[in-house]
């Protein structure tokens, strides 16, 4: 990685950069604001930066003149870095540097983390749950006519010490002719009792000696994508991974939707194929991907949503749907994998995560398991946010958990020009104090099509800090700017031009946009605050945060707690665990002290049916505000939005905090 | 029942018969000799008898005359006893009224005996391995919205006392709806741990109340027919019995023949599918037969040789045909009846009766658990006689165990006449110790076809004891008669001239005939002596015989003690305990004290291969002589062949000892 450095003028902050990065990510990842609303195409021109030293590859287009070009200017969202550089941003208005600096913060997303063999090794978690023995075993003789499998039982005991051995029938079935192949040289695979004092069963068989090649499978099934890892049980690398989409998109978008199609003639039947047919395409690729043998592949780890599994697992979900929302089972047994489908080998045993309720599933209690939550001092919070937000706080002593109706908001619905967090969607953002110009920068670096989650929590954070819109998230209606404008009573922030989009329409951001918005993380805050409040705790006790999910790895850490979806805290207390489903997963094919603790922790944790808890809904509509009711419970951002009430302007426009531009130099905020 | 009295005279003998016995039946039951060559259909009519007092119903034919008819003469075959009577048999020659007394004695079958619940219960052995609990748990609410199968568990130990229970996924899968059907009124079906501690699978559950049903199945898989029981889990009764052919037949007739087929391609899946089918044909007449309802049956049970087991389990059996015949595995752990392709409920598991060794299986440790023989202070013999005999030997402290080819001449081959125990077989016979003619009592009472084995038991000992041959199975070359004689340098004995018989050809019995049968008892005197020399006794220690297999009801235990089949003992203490397999397979549904004693039990039978232990030969050549070369090992055999030899005869024909008429009356063996 060839690191170069940037010095941004005026601001003068200097950065650091991969070469090749592209110019305007490189300003937004600075926190320096480049006016920009085409999404990085190049298309809007705005974007015009001074190369005052160094050397950009690209940044030329036709709406530069030759002697534009000749002064240094280039669009910076065109320009990748290839040398140390010193740039200069053109500012159109005179403001102090001071605010220049402060006009947008870096951006903070959560610290990548994840478990792996070594972890557990050091821990002394380490127990591998599927193990291979290799075997020299003494040919049968008239003296010495054991049965086959009592031969190679007593062999275990006699040699390597094994006791309490079981074998099923299809190994049964294997080791006759097993055996005869290699001279009575074999390769046993145990798997090992979970709990300590129970039987170890020799799940396979193989001629001569294949103790180098033990795979787990590990998969995370979600309501919209599968996805898998193939797992070296001798390492705890990960092979192959690959993702696919759910196969039962087809019947239905959602949980619900799925639940109806089940209750339909030889619904469930068909959802139960579709979801096993899903994963064994994954399967399928993996291998042969990472070029081994089906049959090496000795256990296979599932987890899911609480009507994920039911369906993988043909078990009707009907009552999930239907009050009291009742699963027909949060602890599932260990299932032969052949039996439910799977294209695996008649030996694979398939461990399914328990779930919780109905509404907080195995694909939770892996993150919880995965991310080692249950086993930290720390009090811990759990995020895992999407139309439902699971939430988990709790520690090694005590575990509570909710889940919640978000709404669509963070997947891009409910948003007048949401979408998916895809090519085309405006997933960073920051804005000119002055002008109220934007800087946007989309997924792809291309004409902007919508907004996607991330993107949102940031334009969000980025208006109310600047005094765009109020804690209520209500435009203010007297900004001198066209930005924001009142389309058929509606007020709305236009983040680009229709010339300058993708689709032929402005792009905006609409005050029900920001209703829904607040109502997402009004649900999520609440839920937290709810669950908390139950244990005599408040959002000042959390320790740290833990975000799962896709979406957690590209959220603005320090936007969402100026939108109030998380509580103030240190970003270095916040880590992403990424899928922590497939985290859990992987984590259980690996050893079996994840799969022991499992039982206990998910009987630890306590559910909160929070349309059953009165004071949900009080904590839900105090949470209806930017960040909150109670700023108490935000004092960074109540001491920057107070020193920006208190920051001496040259045209003070209004007493309301949060139209005050920020601290640090004089500015206008024009009428 | 209406018992009448019968006095035969001139033998002074009374029996009791049951109304509308036939008479020549009730003769041969009584050791009363009346010659009759033509199987009991009438036409030979010799069996003339007068009827001195009472009436028979029929006993006329065209062979008796008027005057015949007036006098009171009746042909024996074709009278059948509706009073009590007094019948003089006509003696052609002067003989001794102890002679005719001594001539034939009453047929010895073997007391019949089977355990049944109220034996296990008596002996406190009663420990139900599945029950039924109704269960009327509390419908969920907001409040307690358990899941289903947490409800379930929990109301089972909180109301019931069970505790440690395990569901499985198809069980799991029924109980959201079924749960449902009857307002949360089920009946939960609960299979107990065979080993204390273990857990308790809830194996079924059904709406409503369903505890008066509970059934179970047991089969027993021989290499020729298949017998199945329905059994009552209440009451332990037997609802209804079916036997069929194993559909293997068509694919080798034997073991061997079925092992080499199975190792041709898809042979072993055919094979396994074929045996799979015969179970399920037989299970589907029961439940119709019984008016049971399929998901009823709770529990089925296996009991079959080493190599059906294979089969039926669908492992390879190649090894168990080559040296050093090693069968794959002889335990056998429970299985998913769905699994094996049973047409029974998903909830049920099959147990499949552990085996020995390659050729002594599952059918008898079944008929040794059934039986109780290992739980018994006597020492007992265990024989389960057919093509290949299984022995075991021993009680509560020991089991030892073999397995001998006896050939097929108890199953009516290698023998010139022999049959199977059909219609026409011959199964009974007396002879006339003067005229050497014979009194033939054939199944149907039709004119013979053949001789079956058990048939040829009695006539091989009343022709060893009445002198007409001799202890190497010889013919006396001697006697005037034109029974015995010599055909094609063959010597053989007449039991019915061609036109009394239904094949048109005189049927009679041959010294190669002789010797197959002296090969067959002599391998299986041998491998008793063999077991109990290995452990230091003698067959004068054994207490008791059990007798398994079709084979064993039939058997006149007097005679086969004189051709030294079986050995020397009080009648009364041999035990005939049917199908020794089905009945082990009974008991294991009815208790888990079996289906826990068996693994021990199977480990403590010490195997012995006979053709592997040097002094079998010894044995085997020593047995080869009626009864055997050690006269002493047949003490009363030998004391009545002294007294033979000792009676005063008119005419003594000759010092061998086998040739003297019984003792008590003066008569003449002719020269």
């Amino acid at each position: 990685m060839n690191k170069l450095k940037i010095l941004f003028l005026p601001h003068n902050i200097e950065t650091t950069v991969t070469r090749g990065e592209n110019l305007i990510r490189a300003a937004m990842e600075a926190g320096v604001h480049i006016n920009a609303s085409c999404g990085g195409e190049g298309v809007c021109g705005k974007c015009r930066v001074i190369i005052e030293k160094g050397a950009v590859e690209g940044g030329i287009s036709e709406k530069l003149s030759t002697e534009d070009l000749n002064k240094g200017y280039r669009q910076a969202c065109l320009a990748d870095v290839k040398s140390d550089l010193v740039v200069r941003i053109p500012i159109e208005s005179e403001v102090d540097a001071g605010i220049l600096n402060l006009q947008t913060t870096p951006r903070r997303t959560a610290r990548i983390w994840e478990m792996n063999l070594e972890d557990l090794k050091d821990k002394g978690l380490f127990i591998p749950p599927v193990e291979k023995r290799y075997l020299q075993v003494p040919e049968p003789t008239l003296q010495d006519n054991l049965p086959d499998v009592t031969r190679l039982v007593s062999f275990l005991k006699a040699k390597h010490d094994e006791h309490r051995l079981v074998v099923r029938l299809p190994v049964i079935r294997k080791i006759p002719d097993i055996l005869r192949k290699d001279g009575f040289r074999v390769t046993a695979t145990l798997a090992r009792p979970v709990q300590s004092g129970r039987k170890t069963h020799i799940i396979n068989v193989q001629p001569g000696d294949t103790t180098d090649r033990n795979y787990a499978v590990a998969v995370d099934i979600g309501t919209t994508t599968v996805y898998g890892q193939l797992v070296d049980l001798k390492t705890g690398g990960v092979l192959a991974q690959f993702g696919d989409y759910n196969g039962q998109i087809s019947y239905g978008e959602d949980v619900i939707s799925r639940i109806i199609y089940a209750g339909k003639p030889e619904g469930l039947q068909k959802l139960h194929e579709v979801i096993i047919n899903t994963i064994n395409k994954l399967i399928k690729k993996m291998v042969k991907r990472a070029r081994i043998d089906l049959d090496e592949i000795s256990t296979i780890t599932m987890a899911g949503n609480t009507t994920m599994t039911q369906l993988m697992l043909k078990i009707n979900p009907q009552y999930i749907r239907l009050s009291p929302y009742v699963p027909a089972s949060t602890l599932y047994p260990p299932i032969n994998a052949v039996e439910l489908g799977l294209a695996l080998g008649d030996h694979v045993t398939a461990l399914v995560y328990p779930a919780v309720s109905s509404y907080v599933g195995g694909d939770i209690v892996a993150g919880v398991m995965g991310s080692g939550m249950y086993r930290t001092e720390d009090l811990t919070l759990f995020m895992d946010i999407g139309t439902n937000a699971e939430i988990v706080i709790g520690n090694k002593d005590w575990l509570a958990c909710a889940s919640c109706s978000a709404g669509p908001a963070f997947e891009g619905g409910g948003v007048k020009f949401g979408m998916r967090a895809a090519k085309g969607a405006i997933e960073d953002f920051s804005m000119d104090p002055v002008t109220f110009e934007p800087m946007n920068i989309t997924i792809g670096n291309v004409r902007p099509k919508g907004i996607c989650g991330s993107g949102l929590i940031i334009i969000t954070a980025t208006l109310f800090e600047m005094g765009v819109i109020d804690n209520r998230g209500k435009f203010n209606r007297d900004l001198d700017t066209p930005r924001v404008r009142e389309t058929d009573g509606i007020f709305e922030y236009v983040l680009a031009w229709k010339d300058e989009t993708e689709i032929g329409r402005d792009i905006a951001l609409t005050e029900p946009d920001l209703d829904n918005l607040m109502r997402a993380k009004g649900a999520i805050y609440s839920g937290c605050i709810t669950l908390l409040e139950e244990v005599g705790l408040t959002m000042q006790d959390i320790d740290q945060i833990y975000l799962a999910g896709g979406f957690g790895s590209y959220v603005d850490l320090e936007k969402a707690m100026v939108i109030g979806l998380l509580p103030e805290i240190d970003p270095d207390r916040v880590r992403f665990i990424g899928n922590g489903s497939l985290m859990g997963a992987k984590m259980s094919s690996l050893t079996n002290r994840i799969r022991k603790d499992v039982v206990e922790v998910t009987k630890r944790m306590t559910n909160f049916e929070l349309s059953e808890t009165p004071s949900f809904m009080d904590n839900y509509v105090a949470a209806l505000f930017l960040p909150h009711t109670d700023m108490d419970q935000f004092p960074k951002l109540k001491g920057r939005l107070e020193a920006r009430k208190a920051l001496k302007v040259k045209n003070p426009c209004t007493e309301d905090p949060a139209l005050v531009p920020p601290q640090g130099g004089e500015t206008c905020q024009p009428e």
